[in-house]
């Protein structure tokens, strides 16, 4: 099953073909009342030329007040009494949401092409996910919570298996289930200098010694060694303390916090458009490997592995081309440092492949590729055996994930199957990237540096004035999320077509005309 | 509402009355019949002497095999072949489990007193949690999971004042939601952090210099400040990079990870039993507290607080007087250091309150209190508003917490009151430990330092064969836990009532008797 979801340009996987339905699950009553006498007010026409993933969503979005509205000003007083709403950006009502569309408390229905920091998978309200959310099986999960690695429930195997391990990158068979992608990479770290030390103990047999039992309770080398993660420049990787210290993204992430002195590489910065830079761009990756491959040799504290982002997201939608990727799964190889691939945004189907690592056509696969977000659990894959510590308790935790949210993950690719989502982003980013790039051509300097061509609807650009453009398209019924400094970066669910496609276009050409 | 739970010796609170309903609401009925049939071949004789909280569990253990019986093996090693299974304790079966039993594979359903390391609060198939559950709410909350912190769902603030806030200790009346234990401290030390440099640099109006925000990218100071965290010897807070360093529990939890070289003080290793050695274990802590202040006073990398567990858990069930505590929060005052108290296990009612630092009695409120575990959800609770970071986007991160489990928490939080269970796991506790001081009379040997008295059910000792104790407990259909070396640690839910206490006794009586 996995190897039908990989490549996004197959036919429609047998699962899919063999109950083909090509619509979601129909509304609850409620909802579909509700968008029917809403589209009759909404001022944006509909667009039908495709047939609809979901046909009860609303055809348009629906502007009724200014963003916020009095109603979410209101709650959104009350909700800073208990809780930092400084970073708000919109108050939700769920209930009134419903696939490609976000609702307020005013009425007001949004075109999400954010979806929750990238996120929402399958559309708000997907149908079959509620039927998951509403099953025996998900009650008992949130109830029961078992600690997995102690006393797991007698169905996680197949939990996993049909499941998480079903859609596992190429290469990679075992997982370790994590709560999100923050610690979802420190357990991927955690696992890379066990392998390191027990490599340098000489094998998995050898006991450790005294000298690190007892230096290891006081922090301190043999037995906390002086090893280190290599990440790149504006590469985020998460907030706790290790993931923290190999995010590079902004200061603001990192400010005040103690950080372990690791190493950190460039990342390519590339020219656009990419076909009139393909010499500097070359250079660039080439110079970027270059330093990568020092640091490794040099660092005072060796690098155990190297932790890249496919895009990098947070930093700004940084983009690298696959020969780039493949220059470091080689330099890893030659070096003996593991090589970790953080799929927390860019995983689950967004960039028109399952894993946008796909794209890359690696020799060998990474070590280990982290996911969340869309996965709306997290965990790191691997295959090698050896990444297994030497013994049990070593790599643990209470919970070890939550199979509640596995369950989910499951439903979201059967989702994914059943809907040939991950075909359907590769064809709507295609349409999207071709209609941004004639936008662009008509308004030069607000689409600077378009991105993301062939990479499904993970498209992002830079703007002048970017964080008016991102208020502005509320206006226009749409909401859109920033990265880095001056990214307009796109998110949208795998559930977004061509209609929607139509209406962002639309929208952000009025944002540009004003 | 907080002030209700607090203090477990006072009446029902007001909630409670007015919707008395002493026991639990039914179990399904396929395991009504289950238990009725199972009851009926049960070894064990039922003991009703007080009124059941959960009518339909089981009257005792049921035990129709070795464990793991012939079906457990199979299950464990299929689940090999996709997850470790070194740690595995025993294979669970959720559907059959109720109230305090957890059942397996093989027909065995075992008096649980280990409870998912301490974390199941109130039953198995709990049917409060199973409305709860099932519920439209928490289906929305699983399908629809927001990024707090930009997208709050609208009745968020509710959930936090109806649930988690309802229950927030003494003086402290806000919130940062966590996905468990290990972050929750992370998160309550990046607060510390960012405060301490807030006052360093005069202020939350002060701006980063660019020195900062330069260095913070590469790691160095003052951007990532050498700063600490103090923690004690055998201290247990967690597993991710930050968190880990401030555990000092075992060589096993540590081994090979990079830590920080932040500073370890030592706790009371207090002698048993206490009215012998009052002046022995009076000088103990005063040396613990001396070193305590040195510490702070004098490591090159100053600590911003001190955190420690209100019981020594993982690392042994290691005891201290309030004085003890009383004195770190007056060091801690002294010397402009935060004072953390990690709930992560004692909390929500396990030790006769609802926080087990309300046994202090302390003049002004810890700074900041973690939880996780029994909450179900996890997360660190503050009054002062300076600890707040100056500017939003500090702390933060994509989910900031899970809805779903806020909302369980809340039916917890219901039916910890409903049922009076903190009362109950004062009283059923103070049972408890007088049958194990007579049992620990009868065999000296297999019961050394008795503790935990006054402190509900969270009791422990030392036993000389401590694994081999847990194990034949599974033989007289009773499952256990230990902590550190030598520990047998009870961790039985809320609901665990003196019917289960005699079990359990006779139990050990037998096993002791072997």
């Amino acid at each position: 099953m996995a190897s039908l979801l990989r490549t996004a340009s197959r036919a429609r996987p047998a699962l899919a073909r063999s109950a083909v339905r090509p619509t979601a699950r129909s509304a609850p009553i409620a909802l579909q009342r509700h968008y029917a006498s809403a589209a009759a007010a909404s001022a944006v026409a509909p667009n039908n030329s495709t047939p609809a993933l979901f046909p009860d969503e609303p055809s348009g979005p629906i502007i009724r007040t200014e963003i916020p509205g009095p109603k979410s000003k209101d709650a959104v007083e009350r909700l800073g009494k208990v809780f930092d709403t400084r970073s708000l950006n919109m108050m939700a009502n769920y209930n009134q949401s419903y696939g490609n569309y976000i609702a307020d408390l005013d009425g007001n229905v949004l075109l999400d092409v954010y979806a929750q920091i990238a996120s929402i998978p399958v559309g708000y309200n997907n149908p079959t996910l509620q039927l998951a959310a509403t099953s025996p099986e998900m009650a008992s999960a949130i109830i029961n919570r078992p600690a997995l690695g102690n006393f797991p429930q007698h169905d996680w195997a197949d939990i996993l298996q049909t499941g998480i391990l079903s859609v596992a990158p190429k290469g990679l068979n075992q997982v370790f289930t994590a709560q999100a992608g923050s610690d979802a990479n420190e357990l991927a770290y955690k696992a890379a200098f066990m392998y390191r030390r027990q490599q340098e103990r000489g094998g998995a047999n050898v006991d450790f010694s005294e000298a690190e039992m007892t230096s290891s309770l006081t922090n301190q080398s043999p037995g906390a060694p002086d090893l280190s993660i290599l990440s790149f420049k504006k590469g985020f990787h998460g907030r706790l303390f290790g993931s923290l210290s190999t995010t590079r993204s902004k200061p603001i992430h990192k400010l005040d916090i103690p950080a372990f002195d690791w190493p950190v590489a460039p990342f390519p910065d590339l020219k656009y458009p990419l076909d009139q830079y393909a010499a500097e761009n070359q250079a660039e990756e080439q110079r970027c490997l270059a330093e990568t491959e020092r640091l490794i040799s040099e660092w005072h504290s060796p690098p155990v592995a190297v932790v890249v982002e496919p895009v990098q997201s947070e930093g700004g939608d940084n983009h690298a081309s696959p020969a780039f990727f493949q220059g470091l799964r080689d330099i890893t190889k030659k070096h003996n440092v593991l090589f970790i691939v953080d799929e927390v945004q860019t995983g689950v189907g967004a960039t028109g492949k399952f894993w946008a690592h796909d794209h890359w056509n690696l020799d060998t696969p990474p070590d280990m590729v982290t996911f969340s977000k869309k996965a709306q659990t997290a965990g790191y894959y691997f295959g090698n055996d050896d990444l297994k510590p030497n013994k049990p308790y070593r790599q643990f935790n209470t919970w070890m994930g939550d199979p509640a949210r596995a369950i989910l993950f499951r439903a979201i690719i059967q989702e994914i199957e059943r809907l040939d989502l991950v075909q359907n982003t590769a064809n709507t980013g295609a349409y999207l990237y071709d209609g941004l790039q004639r936008l662009s051509e008509q308004f030069p300097n607000e689409i600077q540096n378009l991105r993301g061509q062939g990479q499904g609807t993970f498209i992002a650009w830079d703007s002048p004035r970017r964080d008016e453009v991102l208020k502005k398209a509320k206006g226009v019924g749409i909401n859109i999320g920033g990265s880095g400094e001056r990214a307009v970066r796109l998110r949208p669910m795998l559930i977004f077509q061509q209609k929607h496609a139509d209406l962002l276009l639309e929208g952000l050409n009025k944002i540009f005309k004003s």
